[in-house]
């Protein structure tokens, strides 16, 4: 039955339990206060647990009552850790207010459902009292997609779906699988496994996340090369919303009109919440084949993506570091590491093929029958090799496997110490994308330096292609920055706003697969117009008229 | 400047210069007769055009003042052959009614506007004086979709786009190219090879359907395994609405909300006009291998696709007859050939490997690089071995690749002889695409021997595959039968309803790429269901308040 909440951080990343592997070395941060130009860090714990206060619950005893008889009074939840995992979620802002304590946007209660009916009833009854509804799946949003925003109503309740998350049905003949939306990836991943498919969605919060969740906030995982976005492996939805029950149809494809799914997929909680979701899956691949490849620079891979895509290579992910991320992860990766005579002779070989401080690391995934994966990996050779790429071999690909989920650890620790670190992405077509990337980074390392303490301090800027397209491909950037310990949530906003403002100008989409929660909201009506927003408040009426799902997020007011 | 309408038959299909191949070939006919189990055929002829009569305009002369003035006076025409053309599709109904001499549907004008601006300015005014406005791309609906019908509105207008013709833009770089939407087939694609790239998107209509209407009505060429739906090539749109104009935004992917291009993809006319789409293009082909195999029986052929789909196969096209679809043809095709020695041991051989009257012959075809149509042939060839069948070769698959625009042009000659003929098509996944495939044929049957007009006379219902994704596939069902003269259209929706209904008890989509239009109509809030009207209708109503678009198509009232 789900995740135990009190397993997982409250005001942090991931478990509890997770070993901060960072803590007793001294070397990296020294490294890196000298890399952001600072003479020190400081230490800036988060406030406690036992230190919290929440706002009283608003909810009557009657109210209260409702709620115990739709799904069970153990599953109605007022506790002060209920209320404190559930008042945010895990973007960079969310993060400086838990750790500040600030749990003013708790939900008054936490309710677990079991199942459709539940759900149903959670909010017929909610839109009866005028309590508002966050849906909950995982909790992490880094955009502010589940924060307890309450809007015009004085009572707010959360509908964690984490309770639902069984397999219901596989369709082996048609290579679908009929599951609750509550459940994590972890859960998901083990029950297809065992009737030897996947579905292969990975993003990097695959531990905690939820299949209802990545639907919501239309995501894509790191494989989405192979097993597409959300858009492209969902089938069909159960979706519950105030007015009942919205199912949408099964068929492979449809020219019955608009399809409803496609509305659903990344509408965030404001239409309804999907309760159970009809998606395709594949046979588990024979073969996992990640390794690295090294380019002189970030144009000629960029290059090399393209052409990959242009020709159809069955790549499973193409996942290519700016100079400054490629040097950024080998400078770490090499603290505390002795300099072996092997690493000055592939350092000396490096310089000799002329891959300089400009060079670029590419990892590239291929994922399938044996076959499939041998032959996408030698036309991908083939192609790194024509744009002057060095195939470095499993092991690069391997280490960047392993630690998949755990960069988003690094971040608490980093938080603790005076340092601010946070990620945005964008995507665009090809031809406008290398005066994005160029614009997005100029705005980000000017307005950090515009917000950082100390004058002589700086930043570290880093990018990387994550997903690719035909037409496209998307940019994610991650910026570290010395934080203003007065004024850190201004300058999060300026740097936020400031990269964010460069990217609507220069072409991009404001997310490629975080979604638009509270915190990319000020630029969606940029993105979809004014009749476009207008089409999407009057689909919200429809469905929810008295507009108690997931207020103040995706849609403007 | 688009294709002049006096050039294109308007009670029938195509150029009205295309010769009848079968005027002359009574032993097809004396065949037809007899696969019909009727003694004759009938003489039944179209009335002439010279017969008509048209409803008078009802337009006032200032309301064709006020179009001249916004598209020029050459650009608004109200003679009796351009009214005519415009006041129904292509659908077996339409063609009922137009050879029948009925044309209480025409509209009152047709405007042909030359720009998205000019567009937007005949919606407005449109909607300020109370006009329905029916847009029109090629006019080949098979659905309905572009009949004059008005609805509650007193006058309407056909908006004809064919002058909207131009390539707008090439993006090499991104692999993309906007178009203005009223562009057909062969035009958008002559203008696409001179830059050496491809949409691929060629449904049966192609000759003269539009890049605006495949949009509208959510098509799927005939190569939609490599060259996607319009759903898939479609990166944005503009949508002229009585609103305003509506654009969406041209990312390769973005998860900023419900993608708006998805809610157009499909819309039929009821929310907008596109006026200009930017589509994904694909390099040439430098290789379109097409050939054909035949299996012992449907299922091993189905199997075979499936397979092939699931293995990733990079196949463009897979079309698999059923047996009776498969003995029709041939039967057809060798009719006055000779009964060479070469066809006679061709008959031995097939006896010798067991393949008998449930034989199904399958076209597939390879499009792509050099190397990639090989590999996808290759494995498409090892696949259909391991499912029993037999390679035919290239001959077959280039035959029909020839003829592949040719098959409508069928239905006016045996029209002409009492026979009447339509086509119908639905998807469902893999495991109910067998009862499904039962189901509606005998539905077919069934009402066909209820609708015959003399007792032992008998239809002709065949099938295909016609499209297919890795959970699912297209049934594509034409069926023939002798017309009852005194009650065409009774006998028509008897037919057409007892199929569906079979297609909905049996979960296919009531459409796989025709789309709703009229026909479909009383069917969609079956498979939408309420709520989901109630959310097509909001939007309709943010889009177009006074309901002037296109009435009565997709949205029942």
């Amino acid at each position: 039955m789900g995740i135990d909440r009190t397993k997982i951080r409250w005001n942090g990343w991931g478990w509890a339990a997770h070993k901060d592997d960072l803590s007793d070395r001294e070397d990296i941060w020294r490294w890196l206060a000298s890399e952001l130009s600072m003479p020190a860090l400081l230490a800036t714990p988060a406030r406690g647990f036992e230190e919290l206060s929440l706002p009283p619950c608003a909810l009557s005893l009657e109210d209260r009552h409702s709620l115990n008889r739709i799904v069970g009074e153990e599953h109605v939840r007022g506790d002060v850790y209920e209320r404190a995992f559930h008042t945010l979620g895990r973007s960079y802002y969310d993060l400086l207010r838990l750790r500040a304590g600030d749990l003013s946007l708790a939900p008054d209660v936490v309710v677990y459902p079991r199942g459709t009916e539940e759900v149903l009833a959670v909010l017929k009854f909610a839109a009866e009292r005028d309590i508002a509804v966050i849906p909950f799946g995982g909790g992490t949003s880094v955009v502010g997609g589940v924060s307890g925003v309450r809007g015009a109503f004085k009572k707010a309740i959360t509908v964690d779906l984490s309770a639902m998350d069984r397999l219901i049905d596989i369709d082996n003949v048609s290579g679908t699988a009929t599951v609750e939306a509550g459940i994590a990836g972890p859960a998901l991943e083990k029950a297809l496994e065992t009737k030897g498919v996947t579905l292969g969605h990975t993003p990097q919060s695959f531990e905690f996340s939820t299949l209802g969740g990545w639907i919501a906030h239309r995501g894509a995982g790191q494989g989405s090369n192979r097993y597409g976005r959300a858009e492209d492996w969902l089938i069909g939805v159960k979706l519950a919303t105030p007015r009942g029950l919205l199912a949408t149809g099964d068929a492979p494809a449809s020219a019955v009109g608009p399809q409803l799914v496609d509305l659903i997929v990344g509408s965030e909680g404001v239409f309804g919440i999907v309760t159970e979701a009809t998606v395709r899956v594949r046979p588990q691949p024979a073969v996992c084949d990640y390794r690295g490849y090294l380019f002189r620079d970030f144009e000629s891979g960029m290059a090399a993506i393209r052409a990959a895509m242009r020709e159809d290579i069955a790549t499973t992910m193409l996942r290519l570091s700016d100079a400054d991320e490629t040097r950024f992860y080998r400078s770490y990766g090499n603290l505390g590491r002795p300099r072996t005579i092997l690493r000055r002779l592939t350092d000396l070989y490096l310089e000799m093929r002329h891959f300089d401080e400009k060079a670029c690391a590419l990892i590239a995934g291929f994922e399938g029958s044996r076959s499939i994966a041998k032959a996408a990996r030698k036309q991908f050779d083939a192609v790194a090799r024509r744009h002057g790429a060095l195939a470095l071999g499993t092991r690069t690909g391997e280490r960047w496997r392993q630690s998949r989920f755990q960069a988003p650890y690094l971040r608490d620790p980093m938080m603790d110490r005076g340092v601010g670190v946070d990620t945005l992405e964008t995507a665009a077509s090809w031809s406008k994308l290398g005066v994005l990337y160029a614009a997005t980074r100029a705005a980000l390392e000017t307005a950090i330096q515009q917000a950082v303490p100390r004058e002589d301090a700086k930043g570290i800027v880093m990018c990387h292609v994550s997903h690719s397209y035909t037409d496209g491909a998307s940019l994610y950037f991650t910026y570290i920055f010395p934080r203003t310990l007065d004024g850190d949530v201004v300058q999060w906003k300026t740097i936020k706003k400031a990269a964010t403002d460069a990217i609507v100008a220069n072409g991009g989409t404001v997310s490629h697969h975080h979604g638009v929660g509270e915190d990319h909201l000020p630029w969606f009506a940029q993105e979809k117009g004014t009749l476009g927003i207008d089409v999407l408040r009057a689909v919200k009426a429809a469905l929810d008229p008295k507009g108690i799902l997931n207020p103040g997020k995706l849609l403007p007011d």
